[in-house]
């Protein structure tokens, strides 16, 4: 009788559950399930308007993708539950919440429902940037050691910016909070009823280290008395390492999956990490785009560096025995759809409604005609803030190069090779510091359905792309976190080997195209300088004037 | 029984002409002929493809508005020919073309139908950047006074550009011609039988002074030896003023258009100078606005300046007694138009169309309640290049601050607020070189119908403004240039007075907008310079990438 392990990627917009088996590596089956709430980004469901950049979600959504996923993808295969030997969970992050004694929500007690403090706080909501700034000062002041593993900037979107706007604007629930948590570590408590805090995402998002820990009492007492004592009281320190189990499922954890009681649940990483073992990228210098609504970059790499504009680095959090560095991108699809909804004229939704095609399907045949340089446009990709290598949340976008006869697939084209020159920044930025890259392997929605992108990416880069083969990669490295937590393989470099899908389509870069963007990719670099690096500021002035 | 004089106004489009009045001044009949041919940018009639940036015209579009218009006043009115004393006539300018020996267009040879250089070329042809260079820097190393009094730097869309870059590019054209004309002396001669030169269109586009002529035959023999004795061989060199005839209509002149023989044509002049006797504008200080698909700034002045960046200037050719001096941008509605068929998404196509309104109103209504700085963009207005005061068409457009939440009424408000700055430098620019504005009176298509435009304006430049109520000001003007012709006025002032349209809507500042206008000028002024003054010039250089 087949063994499997199921894997849930808790994303943006739904959680997606797989059934693997545990031997073969394969997809048995997958249940999707669309957050009923979504994104809350606009209004309380009460209709209580909410502040801009403001990006919550209801914690009722996850419990419903624990108690429908499951049972679904179990039920397609008629697998007895006792076929499942383990599960493992990815999320967001950093997505946090504040919950009680009983380790249930605030956002669900009535006396705060009109209060978006009390939320699950998603990963975008980034208006905590005062609160960002204020870390940082702090911490370069005083010379943290954490403040330049992670770049010499940690994020706005990080859990104690997160937590500091908190105190900051709703004292009250500060104070009523037993416990902040990120959001997979809640839903561990769900399913295990322990309170475990996951080391990947601490080391990623919570400037947590395994020398030193967390940031001192010293630092949280300048930054805010009230939470001077905040580690080991309101913020757990139990901290448990991926490739071990975080628990096992509990009666209740039982009831609410279906899944059977006392099966391991691995330790819960971050999404984009968990994309690593599924696409088999054990090694030293291999690199992993995941390329969705906003991009991640993904580096392994043997030693420890401190490296200037990265958003974070786990020591062993994702493959044993090396470093992960992470950069990311704050907007990549998601501009793409701003465009398409905000700017694209209605002749060509219309046209491509009658050819019956897609409209980015659509955008992008009329783009790919297009010679490299002859839409004589530069974007500065910066319509979400940048994550890396500047670091800055304030920074907003930008088009250059205008004229009367632009057309809006040449903008299009301009849009994304922005976003791709974006990226190249980030692979420049490693390399400079000394982190070799090897091969480079693509994943996520536009690596899978988007062509044209990914031929600029080589042609931008002048180096070869593989897009996996993999699908709902994220849920499925989860599944094999989850094999490694029962026992089955001795770590995730074997499990990995074993499982993760290396096959793909390989993407070449054309010469000529190589050299043309060299020079569009020099003018981008220089006005990247400028703007985001205090030339001129007024990208980021203009936000607040 | 009563007198009339016909105006004429020859557009980019169309051909407007006015009977009117020539005691009350009032207009008794108008009748528009819109160009069969209109602007040939694309291909020639016999399908050939026309290079990137050229513009031209069709020679016969002249001739039908000439055959049709001024019969069709005079029906309308049922006037009997010997009412009409008087003809005027306005064009855009540079408008030119070449001629044979017996003044019949060269793109009406056979032989040459394929051959664009045979063709007009519309002022706003602007493809002989490299032969405005050569004469910009030659006449700056052999420092001709003509280039100072231009502003430092003369167009590549003006008269010599256009002829050096016919020689360069075509030379059996440039020796078969036997006259290069600007089409408002073509259509003088076609009406008069005369070859006549007029001062205000050749000191304003054709460098020409009324201290020292043409440019001198050195510096035609310098700039291209088949060039040296062109003035008085190709370039006819017999000028008439303002205010004066420049000729009589012929009996062939008569046959084509209906009018009587015999009577006085006033010189012909510029469309946007004949505006200015049409709404009354005689004092020194008074600033006009033309706000159409582009936008052109004529200020009156006691004295003569040399002011850098300026377009160009006439010495009485407007007004007796009066320099005017003339400043540019090269597009205004134009760009507004690119954006409406180029980013406006379906979604606002859609609701303007169900709530039965135009496009524009809709825009303009959500964007009216935008706060100054809500949309957090800067708009740099040069996507059909600058000038003034730049002077540099190779500019082009750049849109700043765009955020995943930005909406198409705030990028639309952007681009007008954008334009407006762009105003305000040139207005600034006039007062730095001791040019007092006390007045400003805006006129044109957009300052009739958009009073958003007209209150950012007020509010950006914290000047009270007035939109004329005066109609088809050109063909007006003209009409009143004919009325001095007529001798029924001593002088344009005179008519002037007599005869133009001085009330209007009135748009006062608001002062709190004023004071926030004030900052984001401040920040359109940095980019302003860094882009346009050799900062960057990224964005001349994307055009040739």
């Amino acid at each position: 009788m087949k063994k499997y392990t199921v894997g849930i990627d808790f994303g943006t917009l739904s959680g997606r559950a797989v059934l693997m088996d545990v031997e073969s590596g394969e997809i048995a089956a997958t249940s999707v399930c669309e957050y009923k709430h979504g994104v809350i980004d606009r209004e309380l469901p009460s209709g209580k308007r909410l502040p801009p950049r403001t990006a919550l979600q209801d914690a009722s959504d996850y419990t419903e993708v624990l108690s429908t996923t499951l049972r679904a993808v179990m039920a397609e295969v008629k697998a007895d539950p006792c076929q499942v030997v383990g599960i493992g969970i990815d999320f967001t992050g950093c997505t946090m919440l504040p919950v009680d004694e009983n380790m249930r929500p605030l956002m669900f007690d009535e006396k705060y429902k009109d209060e978006p403090h009390a939320y699950v706080k998603l990963w975008k909501h980034n208006s905590a940037t005062k609160e960002g700034d204020d870390i940082n000062s702090l911490a370069a002041e005083r010379g943290e050691k954490w403040l330049y593993a992670h770049g010499g900037k940690t994020s706005a979107e990080w859990m104690f910016a997160k937590i500091l706007q908190i105190q900051r604007e709703a004292p009250e629930i500060y104070e009523r909070t037993h416990l902040f948590l990120n959001s997979a570590d809640w839903v561990t408590y769900l399913l295990t009823g322990e309170i475990t805090h996951s080391v990947n995402i601490a080391e990623a998002k919570e400037l947590w280290s395994e020398e030193d820990g967390f940031p001192s009492r010293e630092f949280f007492e300048k930054l805010c008395p009230e939470m001077k004592d905040i580690i080991g009281t309101k913020i757990p320190d139990n901290m448990v390492y991926v490739s071990s189990a975080a628990g096992y499922i509990s009666e209740e954890g039982a009831r609410l999956t279906g899944l059977p009681v006392g099966i391991p649940m691995a330790t819960p990483v971050l999404d984009a990490h968990a994309s690593m073992p599924a696409l088999g990228l054990t090694e030293d210098g291999t690199l992993m785009m995941i390329l969705g609504t906003s991009a991640v970059h993904l580096v392994h790499c043997k030693e420890k560096r401190n490296i200037g504009g990265i958003f974070g680095y786990v020591t062993e959090g994702v493959m044993n025995g090396l470093y992960t560095y992470e950069a990311c991108q704050a907007c990549c699809g998601d501009h793409l759809d701003w465009y398409i909804r905000n700017a694209l004229p209605a002749s060509y939704t219309e046209a491509a409604k009658a050819e019956g095609i897609g409209i980015h399907k659509y955008l992008r045949e009329k783009a790919k005609k297009l010679r490299v340089g002859e839409n004589g446009l530069i974007y500065l990709d910066w319509q979400n803030g940048n994550r890396s290598i500047l670091t800055d949340l304030d920074l907003t976008g930008a088009l250059f190069g205008l004229t009367l006869q632009t057309r809006p697939e040449e903008i299009y084209r301009a849009m994304i090779e922005g976003t791709v020159f974006g990226a190249k920044v980030i692979l420049d930025n490693f390399e400079a510091n000394g982190i070799r890259i090897n091969k480079i392997v693509a994943s996520g929605g536009i690596a899978e359905k988007d062509d044209m992108f990914m031929q600029i990416c080589a042609d931008v880069f002048g180096r070869e792309i593989v897009v996996s083969d993999v699908k709902l990669s994220a849920s499925k490295g989860s599944a094999i976190y989850a094999a490694v937590a029962a026992g089955i393989y001795k770590d995730v470099i074997e499990a990995s080997d074993a499982l993760g899908v290396r096959s793909g389509r390989l993407y070449e870069p054309i010469p000529e195209n190589t050299e043309a963007y060299g020079r569009l990719y020099a003018e981008y670099l220089k006005l990247h300088d400028y703007f985001g690096r205090g030339g001129n500021d007024v990208l980021k002035r203009l936000k607040n004037i």
